[in-house]
């Protein structure tokens, strides 16, 4: 923001997340399938109607001040000789300032300015509750963050009575008929392969919409994301031609990766990019499809961003969204796994940004989603399935889903969210982290006992309630185990080897949990492994021309089977955040750019060419990006903030905080 | 309804309460104070935005439908062998239908026309918890119920350079500056009485604004509750004339009272104007001041409209605002007698309605209300104070509120709430009834040996924190001892006698808790005394020139004095729904109509004119209304539906269900 404009007026407040809660909500109703709207079915929570905006102020004099709200609202002056109204002018003294605001279309707002009654961090907001410190907004909080601007089409060509065009890659934006003669309908299909876009089949057809147009340019409402599209008008509609507008979040480059592998680069530049396609008011899950926010998707997708693009706000918006209100009746997405990667996404978050006031900010709604957690575990505090939770874990076979018992998977994982939960207790003066402790050390110490198996030198997939395991073998939990610190050397070694590294063991095909089995084995220091799967898997999907990365990658298939899913022909998503790990990865592990001491007050730079001839790039922190390349069999680091170290051939050395380092 | 509409459309669907929530919420906000809005202080909940439809049905051909909805929605048939959209056609079969409908601007409703699938009751509405029977609506459910109506002054006068004007009696409506000549400003007073109304010192005016406005006609676009106005226009403006259009709730007038005595006849068409004039979309406390809903008030007010206009939605409408939604983080209003309140008019409301699928619908946030009221219990289940719950009980000397320790008439109020709850829960077949009925005995079984002060005839107000009874002694338990069935025949005596009828002990203004005290001795069969009261309080104010009943009367007080309250000079409500008990006093203990069993399914006619030379009047029951007379020493009842049975001089007499029995 600029500087000048701090000084005229003052920062707009609000209930802490209501304005993600209202803006993601409303994001979320925009998919649509079969041309009709398609609202997620977890549960949607309203922002607060009403607001109680406070601050203890202190005024040599009275203060004239310019008030502006969203919302009606009511202005008091607690002051010791009685309560006074304060509208325009603040009397002279020492009291709180007490506004109550009320809006049931948008979230309450306000923005005071005036000498020691500015609105600011330091005015909490409460609806009954107990007082949190406000969000504050530079600028109208519920105005879209997103942009728009022209682009050409690669080709339109005439397609019978009506038209096909191609973007040349995936993108997200709105469509305009042009030229538009006669009144009536046009069939408007949305797709990401020619294959999906010149559908006609009805049944097989995912994202079109019918639209009534008139003579003239008919600009679509709601942008959608697509690489191409078939403009169908029925007799008597003719559509000259087309235009479009991309419509994006404003994200700056301060993440880069080069090096001497064309390949990897373009898998670097392809991660970014689907990343930013599918950035909206909050992260999507896909841009075709599903256009909603999955918690377990979002939470690798901050990752990516915290190395990439560094964009904080949406991910707080995103926290707030799939967090939702009180009282909590689901789990996330109805996802058991998810609520619980929420807790690891919170931590992540602080990790990289250090950004108390937040925490303070969502700390009661860690709390409160914690109890929902805690209410539905077993007799024994374990996250045994309910019929109407649902154990995602990755899509798999269906014989691993919603079997009933405790799965090694999601006992780990809940251990965890225990231990990111005391952090942020911790950070709040929260005794109850000693509770959560208690628990995750409780957890901790079942899981291997339980469910380590000599013979298969690996995790147990599930505990049945006979007390027995069964006798599935997966990835999954041996990738958390390994991530999470479960095993001594030797397990390591043996689940590395016999597990991770077995083709006798079923394979991980989506990237989501190949983001978490990658990493787990670039933090085992494999990382020449790990490159060379990322070149295999994510140029695969580049050799197949993709723009973006997919949903899913089955190297087995082939031509337009690449595209079906979910029993459907078309609704594989090709533009999909979690498909963007390699973009963490390469900055986290290779770069290898880590927070320390949270927002990067302290950082550690470990690069890791891991066999490439040379490499260069950056990572963003709260204070500008830190620079890393290493050539010629050196390495050199440059600060620009924080207190980090380089550490490389065994050698350490301080980075100044502006400045570089070489060894 | 007109019956043929029903043949032609279906009704809309909603989540039950969620349009009270949201008008309710938005009618507080009407508040004028110093030309200021002044939105309540207490929590404001919103509807859920995302709501999800259901019923299973069974078609046996292809259903062509209308389907209306507001917000984006989706439709889905969950037909066995696969989902289905369901858009205009539901295929032929068994299966359930599910509408997923958002909207964040005012609460999801849909309506859907066609055999078998129109919406109706058999719907259920869920957000993500458990399904609960949908709210019907017969229209547009967020269309205001209000009605307007042009009306005459009674006078408009010149007055300096503006106009005074009086409608002659109390009223809501809209003002309307006619023929204003030159832009600028014009202030507006309204009042109660002419003293309040030509105010010109800011600090004691009341209700007042500053209009903006231009040459021609300026309708005021907010309307208040008034009797007087002074329009003051600035230098360079005038208002030619005035106009005034009445904004009034559609009451239909079923429950009638006539008798030998004029000036009780008066009581009652007072008070049956008083309650009509404060019936907005949901029942507000004064017209003027504060026109919000408060429970206590409230509750009283639905006993008073069970007996003058039987009109059950906003009854209901306000149980639901009262109520608010989920979690609970505050008693209703702040006041904790107030949230016990809530449980009685519940209990009330099945009493005379007999609507068990409101009670279904509204049992599971009865649930919670209790939860939050358990949680504040103290280790014995006691109501202790808490430094944050307001202990109204009436306005009454400072020294009798918020003072620790556990008075006897929160303990009988909550012991009484318990029992309401536990009727509810029967209906509901919940098994909590029997938690709840044995805290309420417990609390029963402490009272008694706790508070009663043998040397007073009565029980004792506060226990303390050290174990020992305050040494105040004050109607107020005495009364609810009295009506909640404490006393034996000796102690009941002894209240009546030595407290109730005792100016030794303080007397009680306010006719809210007036009317308790009135009922109790009503009910103890101590007619002609309450008679008494009624035409003297009552009559009294109505001798200085009330059109409507006060918030308060204390006789002792005399001229513009009468308008004071809360340490201001017109702060007083003069139109406020407590004060018209007598409506209901008359109607239940006078003509002595009551139902026995839930809904005047079966119900009694105990006349007792109390001395009066003759009565009539009617009773609303959902069948229609019942009939009384006793003139020359016969009592005649005419029936409208339910089982009656008419008690007179010892005698009984079966009503005809449709005719008329004399004894």
């Amino acid at each position: 923001m600029n500087p000048i404009l701090l000084l005229l007026s003052s920062l707009w407040i609000a209930y802490p997340g209501d304005n993600a809660l209202h803006v993601g909500s409303a994001l979320q109703t925009r998919r649509l399938c079969n041309n009709q709207a398609y609202p997620p079915f977890w549960p949607a929570y309203a922002a607060h109607p009403g607001v109680h905006f406070r601050k203890k102020v202190k005024l040599g004099h009275d203060v004239v001040a310019k008030i502006e709200a969203k919302g009606v609202y009511r202005i008091y002056c607690l002051k010791k000789d009685g309560v006074r109204d304060g509208y325009g002018t603040f009397p002279k003294g020492e009291y709180e300032i007490w506004v109550n605001c009320f809006n049931q279309k948008e979230p309450p707002a306000i923005r005071i300015t005036g000498e020691g009654v500015d609105t600011d961090g330091g005015w909490t907001a409460d609806w009954g509750d107990g007082r949190v410190p406000c969000e504050t907004f530079e600028d109208d909080p519920t105005a879209s963050p997103l942009r728009t601007e022209p682009r050409q089409f690669k080709s339109v060509e005439k397609d019978g009575d009506g038209l096909f065009a191609d973007l040349g890659r995936e993108d997200f934006g709105f469509l305009t008929l042009r030229d538009v003669r006669g009144t009536g309908r046009v069939t408007v299909v949305y797709g990401e392969s020619p294959a999906e876009t010149r559908e006609t089949k009805v049944a097989d057809m995912e994202t079109w919409e019918l639209v009534d147009v008139r003579p003239g340019d008919v600009r679509l409402p709601v942008s959608r994301g697509w690489r191409y599209v078939s403009v169908r008008p029925e007799k008597g509609v003719s559509v000259g031609s087309l235009g479009y507008e991309r419509e994006y979040y404003p994200l700056d480059g301060a993440g880069a990766f080069r090096c001497s592998d064309a390949k990897l680069d373009e898998i670097w530049r392809v991660s970014r990019y689907t990343l930013a396609t599918t950035m909206r008011e909050i992260p999507v899950e896909g841009a075709k499809r599903d256009r909603w926010t999955w918690s377990g998707d979002a939470v690798q997708s901050f990752l990516m961003n915290y190395y990439v693009f560094g964009a904080l706000k949406p991910v707080r918006d995103a926290l707030w969204y799939m967090r939702g209100g009180d009282p909590v009746v689901k789990h996330q997405n109805h996802i058991m796994d998810y609520t619980f990667y929420w807790f690891v996404a919170l931590d992540d978050y602080y990790r990289y940004t250090g950004d108390l006031a937040f925490m303070k900010q969502v700390y009661p709604r860690a709390k409160t989603l914690m109890d929902f957690v805690i209410g539905r575990l077993d007799a024994e505090g374990r996250p045994h399935e309910r019929p109407d939770d649902w154990v995602f874990i990755d899509w798999a076979p269906e014989e691993l889903h919603n079997r009933g018992g405790v799965t090694s998977f999601e006992t780990m994982l809940l251990a965890r969210s225990l231990e990111a939960l005391a952090g942020c207790a911790d950070l709040c003066g929260d005794g109850a982290a000693a509770d959560y402790r208690a628990r995750a050390a409780k957890l901790r110490a079942w899981v291997k006992p339980t469910f380590w198996n000599e013979e298969k030198g690996g995790l147990m997939h599930l505990r049945k309630d006979d007390g027995t395991l069964d006798a599935q073998f997966t990835r999954y939990p041996n990738v958390f185990g390994l991530f999470y610190g479960y095993f001594d050397g030797r397990e390591k070694r043996r689940v590395i080897d016999g597990v991770l590294n077995s083709d006798a063991v079923m394979a991980i095909q989506t990237p989501f949990m190949r983001f978490y089995e990658l990493e787990a084995l670039a933090k085992e220091g494999l990382r020449g492994e790990v490159l060379k799967e990322i070149r295999s898997y994510w140029g695969a999907m580049l050799d197949l021309g993709a723009t973006t990365f997919w949903e899913l990658y089955n190297p087995k298939e082939s031509g337009d089977r690449h595209y079906a899913m979910y029993g459907r022909k078309y609704a594989k998503s090709l533009c999909h955040a979690w498909g963007a790990s390699p973009a963490y990865l390469l900055g986290r592990y290779y770069l290898g750019v880590e927070p320390v001491k949270p927002g990067f007050a302290e950082y550690s730079v470990k690069p890791d060419p891991a066999g490439l001839e040379w490499m260069e790039g950056a990572v963003p922190t709260p204070t500008g990006p830190v620079k890393v390349s290493v050539r010629g069999g050196r390495a050199t680091a440059t600060g620009n903030g924080g207190r980090g170290t380089l550490y490389w051939n065994g050698k350490t050395a301080a980075i100044p905080p502006h400045g570089e380092v070489t060894l």
